[in-house]
């Protein structure tokens, strides 16, 4: 008997998610200079790293050799008072990527389902399968969340439902009104994870007071990330807002060391950096006018975003992706979200965004 | 309905794993400074921070602001030319505690069981409930794993084996010989993970050779962590070496991310510096006398320890461990363990010690 049958069946049809390929791979693979290389492919911030968080990381160095807080205090403590929530209803993740994993992990069983939607992140599918539960995958409307088919879609068996606002790949947002409906029409038993890690590119107005919703909605988890608009994709962390009584249950399934210290310390510096943050959503802005104007003028049709990357259409997507790759630029393919001719493109520093839309114009020629 | 009554029993049921307690924790508690406090609760490597592993910190700052190296080439590529083994058959992870859970993760349903040994390391039953699967507790010999009542607990539903060597937190370690006997008896459709967590600390001859016997048994999987004798347990890094095929899978279930980037650029120079591992053992043998001599001193007994640490004997563990607290001494309960008489030593720096057996005299005096 082969050793993988050990495995559950569902266990073995997992496809491992495909990130964004790394700059010294596609060095090895074409031969390149790393710094010849623009790398655009995994939503991260241009901007560089918020120098808050470098000096907390250079201060926290020396403890390196102790585990971290399991408990993460004075992360906590942080996020608790910039977003007025208790400590008690905040978990902390190796990157948000871990909330959305533990939710799974904390309340589904493999009799359970789980409502998404088409076009959405590949991690919510992957977290559901790993535990064997079901997948609803509720047909995408224009690329974004059909809210009343979700609705719909949830069964007796539904314990969790996840939304991604934005959501990534496709850059669509739901309406605030929109996401009051859907919580209000949403059965109490069933957990919504709202999942905000590109909330910040929403300018104020769009954005949904998710966090002020907890009180009315306590089946609402909310999981931010500081990958995205906050800079520290290479440290890991993130975290989730809930009931005090969700949280605790997810804290139990927590790997009691899953934050390492540097990204402790880093977080609570880069939530206190809003000079770093408004330079990021400038930067971003500036970048996605740069991009969707080359589109236009170059006739490529594209999904309006609200995050920090642009999915547009080409027809053949995996031909542009290999055309981009060999000539050093890294953008992602879509084809494992079900859109293979489409490739998302992340937004850069002006000369990035040149680069690609250079290389674009050569392609289309 | 409560919210908390959508998890199933399994998880409800979990009680969180306690560690050792941060010293900014204490100082807070107890209005200490915390320069005044000495923490030997968590077997943490006194010694401080490899500076080739500082360097390398420093020098992967700058790419912070990207994602992690989701496949670690460079870091795999270091295990694999350090231990010779292939990279197909290495599973990162956030610590050796993300090996172990990848483990019952990918394998166990809540069908099937787990066999491991009293007194050992309290992560095998946490992430055996976690997975619903049934936990078997075979008891210990002279706080040691009997190895002969392992094998004979193992039910036709069993899937998995965990066996710490030396063992956490007693400090006991299996004969080379007695494992490789194990091994043999062992169905060849059961997993036998062996955690090496501290096995640096063994001298040469009483270490088995488990990547050895990997060829042999295609069942085994070693874990080893890069959090104690090499100094980085607040970065998390640990790694699993297991058959391709075994590592495959655990990889599909693996967070795409779980390793920072820091600890993979860390690890990759921690693993090289053999100067800073031989520093650390010296310190710990020195250490290990100073503190196992003022016991027999001092009439207290204790369990002869291969590790970075010692299990000692003192009656009502909970008291002392108040005494130390409140004096600013941080060590561990075992309480926990099933082993309220006892409490575990961390080996310090030789002044550390001296606090700790200071403190232990004023206690018993």
């Amino acid at each position: 008997m082969s050793l993988t049958q050990l495995a559950p069946d569902y266990i073995r049809a997992i496809a491992p998610y495909q990130g964004g390929k790394p700059i010294s791979e596609l060095a090895r693979e074409m031969g390149l200079e790393e710094s010849s290389i623009v790398k655009l492919a995994s939503n991260e911030n241009p901007v560089g790293l918020s120098p808050k968080a470098r000096a907390a990381m250079l201060q926290a160095m020396d403890e390196l050799t102790r585990y971290p807080d399991g408990n993460g205090f004075e992360l906590k403590a942080k996020i608790a008072q910039k977003f007025g929530v208790p400590a008690a209803g905040i978990v902390l993740g190796n990157g948000s990527n871990d909330i959305l994993e533990l939710a799974a992990r904390t309340f589904l069983t493999a009799d359970d389902s789980v409502v998404y939607a088409q076009y959405s992140f590949a991690v919510y599918p992957l977290v559901t399968q790993a535990v064997g539960a079901q997948g609803i995958e509720v047909k995408a409307v224009e690329y974004g969340h059909d809210l009343n088919a979700m609705l719909e879609a949830i069964q007796p068996n539904t314990k969790l439902v996840f939304i991604a606002n934005p959501n990534n790949p496709t850059g669509t947002m739901c309406r605030p009104g929109d996401i009051v409906e859907f919580l209000e029409n949403c059965p109490t038993n069933v957990l919504v994870l709202i999942d905000e890690a590109y909330t910040e590119y929403l300018p104020a107005e769009k954005q949904c007071d998710t966090i002020g919703l907890m009180k009315r909605f306590p089946n609402l988890i909310v999981s931010r990330t500081l990958s995205k608009a906050y800079g520290l994709a290479g440290l890991r962390v993130g975290f989730g807002l809930c009931a005090p009584e969700v949280a605790d249950l997810m804290n139990r399934v927590r790997q009691p060391f899953n934050v390492n210290s540097l990204a402790q310390a880093a977080a609570c510096a880069a939530l206190d950096d809003s000079e770093f943050l408004t330079e990021t959503v400038r930067i971003n802005n500036e970048g996605m006018k740069q991009i969707t104007d080359a589109f236009i003028r170059l006739g490529v049709s594209f999904i309006p975003s609200f995050g920090n990357f642009v999915t547009f259409h080409v027809g053949d997507g995996p031909a542009l992706n290999r055309f981009m790759l060999e000539r050093g630029v890294i953008i992602r393919p879509l084809a494992s979200y079900g859109m293979r001719d489409s490739l998302r493109v992340s937004i850069g520093l002006p000369a990035e965004n040149a680069r690609f839309i250079e290389v674009l114009e050569q392609a289309l020629a």
